[in-house]
């Protein structure tokens, strides 16, 4: 049997996320369904970790057994042959029996793009949030200053997350604004909790328009309030672009 | 009455091009249905020039008359209420009743995306071509320098085209190619034939891959030679960025 790592990209908007489910098409259903009709054999994947509906990937890690003889290598293009266009393998090799793409993942990054144009840009439709407010960039840098290191996220988490140990730490925490008006959050950690990047993104741009101060990102970084935190910010923004192990 | 312009920027893809036709959605029947839910009057508009089925806007410009008393700047907005997410208007402004978006147009900019990984982005579906072949970039420098200036392009019109004087001047032709592989060419010109930026394309890039010697250009630029031209590049690619007035 050979353990075979897929580094896949999807556009999530058709799925109701990454996890397979009883009722909805899924990405993992789907690229199941592809390896299956691939390789004749049937799998069950482990990714990097689960993303939500609508949410997207450039670098999705996923991990399976198989005792195919296709060279693991050219396994992408096998797969992908069974693939809609929203789905597909960049890259594909043979990993340790040991690797597991969930437990042996170290780093991972997220991005966040938003349109911060007053229309919303039509080529940006599932592909970014909207936020044509005024954004004060000092303010919003600062605030990415004060997230990274290792905190007790458990402001940043969806309530009722059935996690014990909420710290997490975060590497890297910066942003980009680009000529046509797309303001893209990057986000390196050792872990993220439920919704956690997109509550985070949801705050820093209240705290960047002025909405809550910086100096709230203090309490909220103690853990436990939720409550005090912003809005979560949508899926459609929301990128699984790297997993490093 | 006044004389109204609007630069709208669309994804073509949902439409039957922009020119309004009797089978079909078309960019121009949405927008004239959006502005009279707007304004409470029929319009018709006069466009920049027609895109085809599946060519994209950024800076398409359009004018129409009126005599609806909303300041023309906030007509913007109020047409955006009644459009779907693939068209917007970016810009509304009053012009003088001599201004014409077709006949006062005096150069557009036309660019075309290309995804040239090895495996087409999933973002870029409908967005750009995909062209995963060698691609050689002094190759393609050289060609897009030969084709600037002032040429019969009558080698690069699809067939059946009903213009009578085929000679246009391009002032600029160049490539960009950014760090996620994707290669935008961009062609500044003081008017374009039917399907002329897509035929560029196909041709240039046949011959940045070595299926046609670069001297072909210089037969091709004397005209009526469509037959070696190379093949017409998919609509998708295709985007009219902007024009001057």
């Amino acid at each position: 049997m050979k353990n075979i790592c897929l580094i896949v990209e999807y556009l999530g908007t058709n799925y109701k996320g990454f996890q397979r489910q009883k009722n909805g098409i899924t990405v993992q259903a789907v690229l199941e369904e592809a390896i299956f009709n691939a390789v004749g054999q049937r799998v069950t994947l482990t990714a990097s970790g689960r993303t939500d509906a609508g949410v997207h990937a450039v670098g999705q890690a996923v991990n399976f057994f198989t005792n195919c003889t296709v060279p693991p290598e050219k396994l992408s293009i096998a797969i992908n042959f069974h693939l809609p266009a929203d789905i597909s393998v960049i890259k594909s090799f043979e990993v340790p029996p040991k690797f597991n793409a969930r437990f042996s993942a170290k780093k991972k990054e997220y991005v966040y793009r938003i349109c911060t144009n007053k229309h919303m840009s039509v080529f940006e439709g599932n592909r970014a949030m909207h936020y044509p407010y005024k954004v004060d960039y000092e303010v919003l840098k600062c605030a990415l200053v004060k997230i990274c290191g290792t905190h007790d996220f458990s402001s940043f988490m969806k309530t009722g997350g059935q996690v014990e140990d909420t710290v997490r730490t975060i590497y890297k925490a910066d942003y980009k604004l680009d000529k046509k008006g797309i303001l893209t959050l990057k986000f390196v950690g050792n872990g993220f909790l439920y919704n956690m990047v997109r509550i985070l993104v949801g705050t820093v741009l209240e705290i960047s328009s002025g909405k809550l101060a910086v100096n709230a990102l203090d309490e909220l970084l103690k853990g436990g309030r939720r409550p005090l935190a912003g809005k979560t910010a949508p899926a459609c923004g929301l990128y699984l672009n790297k997993v490093w192990y």
